[in-house]
């Protein structure tokens, strides 16, 4: 679930001033001017690696390439100068654990997915598996294709430093963890059994921290770093006949209503319940016992985020007017970072075709995401979710849980995000941190226990169309204020000189 | 709309022991032996007269067959007799009338819909478009196809009737009016403009009523007589960002929910309160204003009918194991037909797929049939639902009206029904009366003003499937307590004998 970062992360600027121009120069490391001449020398191969990975795509929800998917991962590792990689059985689509012993004091986990979303080839201008390049008017050529930028395309510009500096023969400077998991999409529901297998949880335990890589690059050059994201729980609701023991056990003539029971009904006055008239507001019992509010950091972070955004063009994208209550852009965004929701995704009974049908269905569904925020747990959510609703007569309504995690949060100062600020900070490029992104990414796996490592996304470049068609990833930028797709390989390269620094 | 009797009238056995073998003995009318002996030579071209018209179908809301449709149903009327058939434009799908000036003293009129309800060809066993006669156990041979019970069947059956009186060369004993109709199966909403046409209207109102063939008949011989029907509004309830002008105009990304309104949960909040808490009881203001209580001789009717049903039975075919409130039959089928409803057809928004998908949907629909009961009105109706959407701050929802009529009744005591009645008598058919079915058909057209007419449905005969795959017409009965096609043809022959004699 980790997508449309633009306008989900809400960042502080926080190198407003400095050169918009990214200055790629080399920090006097040794061998690194090597590394990002190989890194430049092997282009052509790096955007086939990408190609060649977007042609297999695997989807965890259709069982599409599961097996597949997990060995190429894990070619992909050995190929990038991993010493040992292995498939791992997680329950459901496997993971795969490997790991780069340099020698080196530091080490630093990497996390992957490499599963995609689903796609409907009819609604791409260019085939979805074909990774074609084309012009984008005001970014460069870009790569086409499902997982162009969530996540195959960063990652393989990750890959492509490894390549580099084993290309190049200088030694890297960090030793590396890489933890890869094929059900990131379906919010990551077997990972954990990924990360706290004995050798896999003693590697990670080594690193400083762990990182997406993530192409988090404005338009402007601005780098967003993470430092936390909400929870969330997908549900699916389900009102049946069958299960209610009232109703119909199928869809009849719309007719009887008058003396048969309604599961759309049931199911409506259900929904009715989770949240308040104003149609905002969760109203499931106990739903704000952990909430916590925002620390005074959070709110400053946010405050200078809204003071560096500009609120017309923010609700011009959503397609909005107003913002709930009419709050203002500050009330507004500290909100969006502090609220948990309750969401309705999609409702699904009955007849849906155009017009009507005289049909009283037997079933009806409603798809949640609620979002949570620290300290709410899924399984506080879940648990609390179930007896609301059977404390009102709702317990035969099934409550399907096909995804979610509980919230994510790093400190600041930890190691991996001062290795992040340094990184960008010595490239020149103008930095953000959001202190809590209103979407969710699977960090609680690194950053909640047993593991409570810090964990964040990390990358230059851009990228969009994230679960839309047309996915795509910058590969040659024609704005000199935004990383090409070398550009996002040397500056990973350069991260992992910073973390073997940040050690001494 | 007119489907399914089996369970939805609620009707009474009035001639419960009488013999269950039907007689189709001759009253002893005039050239009555001709006629049938005719209906019997012409049984194979009846059969080849409806596969022919199935072959063409009309759909209405999906502009096929328009005009063709009316054109053929024109060149049927004066195929079977009538001496004038026109085209009447109707501002939507044409309607036809047609008369025959038998020069009787009498005359009747009769009421077809031409046009059909879509259909998926890949749900059928049998083409739906060829008319294949197929064995059904326990009844005979059936012909399948889209038309074959509703209503083209029992409508080829009527004419097969008159061209046997002129095969015969036996003068017709009543004069003829038939009005008919493209748009039925979208709640005809254009047909009063067919009926209000000078010449029909003057035509209409010398008629003691008017009919729709339907073969009502039971798997245990028993014919139903419709004294009246719930009329209906079919609404589309659309909450949208773009008319809401709060929330997305599009689908976004669910994690805005906390600070972007929801039109998923808008139109939730709206749905909420048009039923009471119990899901059932319509809870629209003013909305049972007009409701009149059943009278005396309906509830006898209808205790008659339970009194003659299994409760049991119903259920099963319902899916159902409890009634509303867990009320008794009786009670239950009291509420059946007195009551108004307010039915969900169909919920749809946003992802509508297996599992979940992250948005915030920027639409919503649900699809709504709400039954009206004398003395409500469908303009009152409609204008009561938005007047109350209105006043709770739901006046931004679109209310789509796609069709509907307000409810229709017609007196047992009518010329018409008493004829029906007599016609059943002489064959000695078992007959029942419903006091109103909890359906609908557009009978008000007729029986509401300006034309106030008494109008039903007449006919024996078997057929199911109406608006489901594999729709079927009973042929050639193995039963001999229902009635094969020729029969059916018999009845109405027959039926035309009896409106004479009740006139003189």
């Amino acid at each position: 679930m980790t997508r449309s970062r633009a306008f989900l992360n809400l960042a502080v600027m926080l190198a407003a001033g400095v050169a918009a121009v990214p200055a790629w120069a080399a920090p006097g490391d040794p061998g690194r001017d090597k590394v990002v001449a190989a890194i430049h020398a092997n282009h052509d191969a790096t955007v086939e690696r990408l190609r060649d990975w977007i042609k297999l795509p695997t989807i965890a929800n259709m069982n599409i390439n599961h097996r597949e998917g997990a060995e190429y991962m894990r070619k992909l590792a050995l190929d990038a100068g991993f010493q040992q990689a292995r498939v791992v059985d997680s329950g459901g689509v496997p993971g795969v654990f490997a790991t780069l012993d340099a020698g080196a004091k530091q080490t630093v986990a990497v996390y992957f997915m490499y599963d995609v979303k689903h796609y409907e080839p009819s609604e791409w201008t260019s085939p979805p598996l074909e990774g074609r390049i084309v012009d984008r008017p005001g970014e460069g050529k870009v790569m086409i294709g499902r997982g162009a930028v969530n996540q195959k395309g960063p990652e393989t510009a990750f890959l492509a430093a490894l390549h580099a500096f084993k290309a190049a023969g200088v030694k890297l400077p960090v030793n590396l963890v890489l933890v890869a998991e094929g059900e990131e999409e379906i919010g990551s529901p077997n990972f954990h059994n990924v990360v706290t297998q004995p050798d896999v949880r003693a590697a990670l335990e080594k690193s400083v921290g762990v990182f997406i890589p993530s192409p988090n690059q404005a338009i402007d050059g601005n780098v967003s770093l993470l430092l936390g994201a909400k929870g969330v729980i997908e549900v699916q609701l389900v009102s049946s006949g069958e299960k209610w023991g009232r109703g119909p056990n199928k869809d009849i003539h719309s007719s009887l209503k008058a003396n048969v029971d309604s599961p759309v009904w049931h199911l409506i006055k259900a929904l009715n319940t989770l949240v308040a008239e104003d149609g905002q507001t969760p109203a499931i019992d106990g739903w704000f016992e952990n909430v916590k509010p925002l620390t005074a950091r959070q709110k400053e972070l946010i405050a200078a985020d809204v003071a560096a955004s500009n609120e017309a063009d923010d609700m011009k994208s959503l397609g909005i007017k107003h913002w709930y209550k009419n709050e203002d852009y500050l009330t507004a965004s500290y909100r969006l970072a502090s609220q948990p929701t309750v969401n309705i995704e999609g409702l699904v009974s009955g007849y849906t075709g155009p017009g009507g049908k005289t049909v009283l269905p037997g079933k009806a569904e409603a798809k949640l995401d609620l979002r949570l925020v620290p300290d709410m747990t899924k399984e506080e959510a879940v648990s609390k979710l179930k007896a609301h609703l059977a404390k009102r007569g709702f317990g035969d309504i099934e409550v399907i849980v096909s995804g979610g995690y509980s919230p994510t949060q790093t400190n600041e100062n930890s190691a991996l995000i001062k290795a992040e600020q340094a990184t960008l900070a010595a490239a020149k490029i103008p930095m953000t941190m959001s202190a809590r992104s209103a979407g969710s990414w699977p960090g609680v796996v690194f950053t909640g226990p047993p593991l409570n490592m810090a964990a964040g996304q990390f990358g230059a470049g851009r990228g969009g169309g994230a679960h839309a068609p047309d996915e795509w990833l910058l590969i040659d930028s024609t704005n000199p204020k935004t990383a090409g797709f070398d550009d996002q390989a040397v500056l990973y390269a350069d991260f992992l000189y910073e973390v073997a620094r940040a050690g001494r």
